[in-house]
């Protein structure tokens, strides 16, 4: 199977450190027949995160030759398209165009995808490019080709590049065993017996050289986010705290001493493929945390 | 009672914007009868903490001219000594003696002192002077005196200064509302149900323009410090942060994941005359604190 | 609106407390257009809890004289059935059948339902009853009908009174302001950091008269129950009391020591019609809990 | 030393399972000089608890005949006396007169004790026993000493056997190797940030056959109680259960919700020798305990 590469080291430090001939060998079908992506982002090396490595992969693309980059659009499979029935699927397309059913269509849906298939390239000059993992059904997808079927050409080029970005960084973060991984948290004010909504936190990555900054958010009314903090190719493993602004929180309800403001959460995520829940319970005079599931 | 001066602010913002007449009124006889020392170090404001202040009051001390560093010392009452007979310590000094009882000596033990002080007197041309809060028994001073009287003249006028020091520093503490104030943690490993012993840690206060270590200390095999962290003048209302080398303490032990390493508990003092305990219970996965008392 | 009853009161105390009268105002239509259940069962109180009520009004169905039985199983409408299209559905039908979409189906669905209910009704002499809270889909209920064509016409009298029993105790816990309540649990091992799987507890209820316990359980993988302990008609407002067998979890693992044996969990539920989410983190020398969300 | 004993089982299941003969060898010196009192308990076997044991042993002492209660109270020695002086003390009669210094006084002190002795001697025709383990200085024994020289023959006989009871039962909490052991809670209200005071909870044993309270109290303005619940003698290894009254607690104060009633914290004593320090935190809606130190 030439298509499978060997497991790529799951660290930055093991990326940076690669040969360039080896970088090229983990990362160069990442982008579909395309390994020039790899080569050149090879040499700006070392990144800090493997988000900023794809950044740079898909910056590259952005600054790519016209030809260049039409060839790499052109260079993907149609959904459920000719190369799916010759059996020339690369083994990634193969998975994600597995997921929502699009290799085992029944005639009417398979001749009605066909029909779109080719008035979306009859229109742009190269096949419909969807991030399928970012769609819960095949309905959504179809619906999504419909819209873009009517788009400017050139502006339309710019979307496949993106959509591009979105399967690249899928693939890429099941290449670092990150797919399935996430951050989630939950707040509870253990004074009222319930979750504390509307609390303002901040979450912080150790890059090594210092905290960073990665988000500033506040908790929903049940005391959540809306999504996980951080997934797939963003669970960096490194050291990460969130600073819950506990004080304000209690201030803004009339209440609370001043015995704890920022209430500061410090944890190390080390298996980027693994769910970590962290909910923190607190009263203005206490606090516990533990890493849950 | 002349001797009573108003009370002043009690943190160092209210402190260093005072006008330097009242900075005199407010601090001028926290030095024995010397005032002079306030009035050079009320130009030296603003200060960060109130112990900085007091450490700029004993280094004009310090580098005052030896007839002034004389007079200062001079100025200071005998133990049980002339001025008591006559009423006219100060309330300071009224408040010190009386603790160990040199107001209400026997008849025998007043001529013993008495004879110490005529003999310290004689050798070094000044009255005994002894932080007596530092002190928990009368035979500890009278121990202490004896020990001073085979010293070197001028390395004694030194000592007399450091004493000055804790005696200045304690009646600071007091006008700023901190006696009685104190900080003390207590770490408990309750993985493994008992005290947390060589557990690492750094004290970090928040002086306004970021955090600056105060203390690199371990815990004893009780899961505490020998004395407080913090006490007496040493108690600046501030936000304070502990940091935890739990990771480090659980790798020792040939145990413990990687999910925590260091790990922060940040507070606030507000109350700076008041007994802060801060346990933290942790495992290699969890931990909580809570204000104890 | 005639079918509407006045809100009874939701704890037995009061339910026991009801004349016979006002008891049959508040009950007596949980049972299709027979509120005769109602009646008998008002001289069976005091009941301790809301289920014992409702299992003394199912007993009495069972026992009823036959041609009563076929009375209240015939008073039911059928689903999609001419009382829909005559308007004259009770208050709770309407609810029931309109959830899984029923009262607006397209005419071939509603061309196959009407089948269905003949040959149901033409076989058995009553129309088809079922307890369309336990489906969660319209096909789920079809189906379940198909299945129940072809049985024995006694065993299938039986099984309409059972799906009567589930309709009444749902719209039982509607009355009591229960619909929606549940009590879940999690627990976590925080020395491993993650779920406590087969740990074994039991839930108890305190009637009044003393502890009784309710179920005897161990936890799945993820520390969690499969569904909540208690729902609906079950949330008795009352004192409860998990006995967590924490040592024997700990010995299962050749760890910990005697410190903690069976962990009591006390807490009251005050609101029935509200989820009680009620974690668990221990360790084999500590543990914690709190009201969740 | 024949008076050293074979250290006897130290739970009550292998005490009560000891031949008479073994349990005579194990416990006959607790009375000195008067294994008849053992020799008559070993027979009331099984005890619950080593107190019950021991109120037996008293027991049996009061309903004795007047000479066999005289012939013990005579076996004791005197404080610093001839036996002393001629080494024929018990070795647990030196360990208890040497802990306050009466196996070395002054010559004055010595005369002094000496004659007090005479007095009580001549007066009451037995030597003055004092429980030394209930005294913190030699002052307080002789204060005591000279209170029951003017006390009435008959009554004093009795004092003597009450404190022939506090020394037993001390040497009985070595014997089973409970000296030294205790038990303390603290309870804390982390909605308040401080102490828990007037919380009223009641303290239960697990005796085989069900709970039995021990004790019912109030913590003091500390959350504290003023001694240890159990100390010496009443660390009986064994499951118990503090319930604290929370819910009480809340109401008294105008405050919390009814989530949190009764909270019962249960636990196991299996090192009775040791010092076993259960805070609880709680607010109206969480808590947590851990054993401390």
């Amino acid at each position: 199977m030439p298509d499978t590469p060997a497991r790529p080291p799951s660290g930055m430090e093991g990326i940076n450190g690669l040969t360039a001939a080896s970088f090229v060998s983990a990362f160069g079908d990442l982008f579909e027949h395309s390994p020039w992506v790899a080569v050149a982002v090879a040499r700006s090396r070392p990144f800090t995160t493997a988000r900023m490595m794809h950044d740079a992969m898909i910056a590259h693309v952005r600054q790519a030759a016209p030809d260049d980059q039409l060839a790499l659009v052109r260079a993907h499979p149609g959904l459920a398209g000719q190369e799916a029935a010759d059996g020339v699927l690369t083994a990634d397309s193969t998975v994600e165009q597995s997921r929502l059913g699009f290799t085992r269509l029944t005639r009417a849906d398979a001749e009605d995808l066909a029909g779109l298939n080719l008035r979306y390239r009859e229109r742009y000059g190269f096949p419909c490019i969807v991030a399928l993992a970012r769609h819960a059904t095949r309905e959504s997808v179809v619906e999504a080709m419909r819209r873009r079927l009517p788009a400017d050409p050139s502006d339309e080029r710019a979307t496949a590049i993106q959509e591009i970005g979105h399967i690249t960084a899928a693939r890429l973060a099941g290449r670092l065993g990150r797919a399935g991984g996430a951050l989630s948290i939950h707040a509870l004010d253990i004074s009222r017996g319930g979750p504390a909504p509307d609390l303002a936190f901040e979450l912080h990555r150790n890059d090594g050289g210092g905290w960073r900054c990665l988000a500033a958010r506040r908790t929903d009314a049940s005391g959540r986010t809306g999504g996980p903090l951080l997934s797939g190719l963003d669970m960096e493993p490194a050291a990460y705290r969130i600073d819950y602004h506990v004080g304000d929180y209690h201030r803004a309800q009339g209440e609370g001493g001043s015995f704890l403001d920022i209430v500061p959460i410090a944890f190390r995520i080390s298996e980027p493929g693994v769910h970590y829940h962290i909910p923190i319970q607190f009263t203005p005079w206490a606090y516990a945390t533990y890493r849950g599931s």
